[in-house]
């Protein structure tokens, strides 16, 4: 039998326990876990072990898991009742541009109500506020649930590792229920469950010509120029109408249903309002399509980075030997994310010019998008959980994003996705200054105790 | 009176005095005179005032004359007869990709009988020759000309102080010779005069979007990518046969005659001798003309520079908040370089898509080109020197390159230009590793010496 808390009783824990909680979320966050560079490999590494630590001292059977890649963290409670997963990840994004930040990213500084680092709220700031959550739970013996959390170190870098444990965790672990907190809601005050996440695939694409950077005086208009060559390559990726230009890119790609074109442009942001915030208006992508169709049902190709030739101050008159191009596409339901990556890759290799050499890096499926069931029981119960800790704000979410391993997580477990987040836009995430309410760290140390808390 | 030196005597000279030579060229190497960067003007003006007190040292009166930007060193010599004035640079080009040289770019070495640092060939080993060619001639008493040097310090980032004190200069100098040694040869062993140079002109262009980075997965598809769409406008500079679409952009441009067209080609360079000199087939630019006429005789647009979003190892999935186009443009007679420049602008202005900004900085005109008469006595004077210097092999270059001043010096001196240089495409100028072989520095001593050693 496990004890029932009440809401006032876990508002009064957080009160209480505030300080410590955020001591905690600072000494996670200090670890440079960037999963997309491998030199910092090793500080992945320590960070995972310093998580096993952590959860063995909350109470949990915690195991560092090795995978192909950075391990996995994987600890188990047993609760009695239902089995619920909790999926996070401890990787985070590279820093760059460094300059940009107004305190080092892994120097965790508080401002303003707000925690300021690297991944202060992606993820670690979403996953410390559930492990705090699971703490006091057990600590007070209120966690009707057997519980499994899993934290991998490469979701910002493809989630390989994860992905080739899939069929094993299949075989060891089915579970009711798949608990996510890696997204967010659209501004303080509101709650948020997400309805759908897209796909990802990405690649690096470096175009080569010359052997060595020539001089642009003696050899333009002679020799091909692969910084001219590669902006004709990301241009042909897209039509005039912003459509994505890659041969049979669409293919499975379903117009939205009226009613989910109403829930999704139900969303609660004026394109002025996202002007306001982002410094430009939503105009982008394919344009018979509204801003939060585009975002939330239709896919993109986008260009993360291009670059060739010279690029400090002033001007140097060169011909790069070669330039890249590094591209991510996202995806909707009925996209399969290896034939898109094939057919990016064919359409980019087939425009190559000749005597040119196109070399494809880090080529990687991410995953397949996602999209839920709005009138499941689970999200009835999530909806009045969100009531009581947040009032009668909600909103259901379709946010472009992808969290990729999170399709393949659910169908191997056989659970069904719970997708709530506290992230807000201003917290900057992949961005410089990236930081995380201190409020909305607390909502979701509310929302997790209290769900978990009540059986199902 | 002055005594005439004989070849032998001036081949003897510079075998005695081989080492001193080069020791005074590597002190001049060691300056990181970089224009490009104002991080590097106070060395560029250290370079300058070692360059006064050398030319003081070998008999001249110099003195640093200062301009809009950095100085000028002017030094005179008073040989009687006709006045000769001999213009090059002290600036270099900047000097990254860093870890693509073998050794450092401002700490000179010999490796197999070549020089190699920063401006070895490009310019500072061409001015050391010349210096070193005054120097023999004033210690012997055997240079019958009034000479006047000019160096400047911003050849390699637009010229423009040189530019503005033009007006002064044309009142206070007027010459019958215009030497400069800034230009090379199409192999060892054969001797060149150019023809033609190149104008140019130079601007960055920077796209802005967002007010800051964001997260191609929320943000991709809802907002215009300007790493995206700095692609775009890079590609809208040029239709598929290559040809320039910038609007008005070949008006006045003359199509070569039968009889240019001619001496242009007999350039003695094939096209797959080219190729494995660089490493791609020379089969870029205007489909419509060969490869020396597309260099010669046609005007480009190059893309130096393009810039956006990620560039580290791995990916990250960020829409950066603006990317930047870095564009020189190559200009032949007819060709005006302000209206070019404007038209380039006005192309990329009018493309800028909605919601978007474009920033144009360091917008400058080098100059335009300049077209020289094969048939003047000074070109058959140089021809003959040529030939005792280098023997029978001689071509007339076009050289595709700008030396953006000379047009505009040589107008201002009411001059004839003469243009002979050593270099060789393997001298790796605006490149890692630039160098200059010993046995070129000789060649250029030589012919100095043997021009200015007997009046014209």
């Amino acid at each position: 039998m496990t004890n029932a808390l009440t809401f006032e009783r876990i508002i009064e824990a957080y009160d209480a326990q505030r300080s410590r909680y955020i001591a905690e979320w600072m000494e996670l966050l200090r670890f440079e876990s960037i999963s997309t560079d491998a030199s910092y490999h090793a500080t992945c590494r320590a960070c995972a072990a310093w998580l096993v630590q952590h959860l063995s001292g909350i109470g949990m059977q915690a195991t560092l898991r090795e995978t192909s890649g950075l391990p996995l963290v994987v600890a188990n409670y047993r609760g009695g009742g239902p089995r619920v997963v909790f999926y996070g990840h401890y990787d985070v994004q590279p820093v760059d541009p460094l300059e940009a930040w107004d305190s080092a990213p892994f120097d965790p500084q508080i401002r303003r109500d707000r925690m300021y680092a690297r991944g202060a709220q992606d993820n670690k700031g979403q996953v410390m506020y559930f492990l705090k959550a699971v703490e006091l739970l057990i600590q007070q013996k209120a966690l009707p649930y057997d519980l499994t959390i899993v934290l991998e170190g490469e979701e910002e870098s493809g989630s390989a590792g994860l992905q080739s444990e899939l069929p094993a965790l299949a075989r060891e672990l089915q579970a009711d229920l798949l608990l996510v907190c890696d997204t967010g809601t659209p501004r303080a005050g509101v709650a948020a469950i997400t309805m759908g996440l897209r796909g990802i695939v990405h690649a690096s694409f470096t175009l080569h010509g010359p052997t060595k950077d020539l001089h642009s005086g003696v050899h333009g208009g002679v020799v091909r120029n692969p910084a001219q060559e590669i902006a004709h390559l990301a241009a042909s990726l897209h039509n005039p109408d912003g459509t994505i230009a890659v041969a049979g890119y669409y293919d499975g790609v379903e117009e939205p249903s009226a009613d989910l074109r109403q829930a999704i442009n139900g969303f609660p942001l004026t394109a002025a309002q996202y002007e306001a915030l982002i410094g430009a208006p939503p105009n982008g992508g394919e344009q018979r399509f509204s801003m939060w169709e585009r975002r939330g049902v239709r896919p993109t190709i986008d260009v993360n980075g291009i670059h060739g030739g010279y690029g400090g101050p002033g001007g140097k008159t060169v011909i790069p030997a070669s330039a890249v191009l590094k591209l991510s596409s996202r995806l909707v339901p009925g996209q399969d994310p290896q034939r898109c990556l094939d057919l990016l890759c064919a359409h980019l290799r087939e425009r190559v010019p000749d005597g040119m050499r196109l070399e494809i890096e880090d080529a990687s499926v991410g995953g397949p998008a996602l999209a839920l069931d709005p009138h499941s029981p689970t999200v009835q119960r999530a909806r009045e959980v969100l009531q009581q800790v947040c009032g009668d704000a909600l909103v259901l979410m379709w946010e472009g994003a992808s969290i990729p391993i999170v399709a393949g997580l659910a169908k191997a477990l056989g659970a069904e996705p719970l997708l709530v987040g506290f992230g807000l836009e201003e917290d900057n995430i992949h961005a410089p200054n990236e930081s995380f309410a201190l409020d909305q760290f607390r909502q979701g140390f509310l929302y997790s105790a209290l769900l978990l808390s009540r059986p199902s």
